[in-house]
């Protein structure tokens, strides 16, 4: 099979949740599935970490669990970039070793739009990708570059939603 | 927890594969999760079922496998329109039970749009969900009284799909 870029990006609620289902039905098909994620704290998000670390053919890792939002100080800006740029060596790793048919990048738009992330380097991983890798990147804010080398882009729109009313995440549902 | 309603449309990919997802974190979480699936043929989506059905906590189950396209006399319309009767009614006693806190009932609104199931029936249903079971609702062309019961709508918007550029589904990405 012919690796394709995918993108799941927009202000709605089934980013996260799609490139997990898509993790699970391409296992389920023997596809080797590495399921990367940014900025979630696995503590946080273990309801989903449960099920797929026990899935042999799927490898989870978790870089920078810091969401961006709880960055204070410049000197936690430059701290977080760095490890970033760490992580961005090893996915480099992962995406052109052809080990693996699919990859995702969970929250990885997120990465790009506060600065944390260079669109510029991840546009050069992504151009030596293993022909054989799927690739799926999420998150809000997708930048156009990103889009323009995309094979599949899906806008998760907010029609409605429920925090609009107050209501919070949700264990089981949101995390 | 108090469950709510949740739609998910559109014609861009990621709406079965966010319900998988959100099956896999409910179920991560210690849900009682019931996986419905409308109009797909366990034998040719069997991918994702492998893993589902491997996971204690959640319930899989299939009704009507034969997709609408697939009709061709009114003969063959009027035995699935009974079929899927008989499915709503089983529906009705799992979404009432009480025994699941999640039931996905995916492609659901293909069986509405095609006239195959009736809105009244569902929205009877939903009205008599049980309060604390979450339900969410996928397929294109979610019809307009659905999305007004609805506590979380998601248009997932197609911006680019590789299948305008004649790439045919792929086993083990889109089933």
């Amino acid at each position: 099979m012919k690796g394709l870029i995918q993108v799941y990006t927009g202000d709605g609620k089934g980013k996260t949740t799609a490139s997990i289902g898509q993790a699970i039905r391409s296992a389920g098909a023997g596809f080797n599935v590495c399921f990367i994620q940014f900025f979630k704290n696995k503590k946080i998000y273990s309801s989903e970490h449960k099920i797929l670390e026990k899935i042999p053919n799927i490898k989870v890792l978790n870089f920078c669990p810091d969401a961006p939002h709880f960055i204070k100080t410049e000197k936690q800006k430059k701290s977080i970039q760095s490890e970033c740029e760490k992580a961005l060596k090893s996915i480099k790793k992962i995406i052109t070793s052809g080990k693996f048919d699919l990859v995702i990048l969970d929250e990885l738009n997120i990465g790009l739009h506060t600065g944390l992330i260079k669109l510029k380097e991840v546009l050069e991983i992504l151009s030596k990708k293993s022909p054989k890798t799927e690739i799926i990147i999420t998150g809000r804010y997708a930048p156009k570059k990103l889009l323009a080398v995309a094979d599949l882009v899906t806008e998760m729109k907010k029609i409605k939603h429920y925090y609009d009313k107050k209501i919070p995440a949700r264990k089981g549902i949101e995390f």
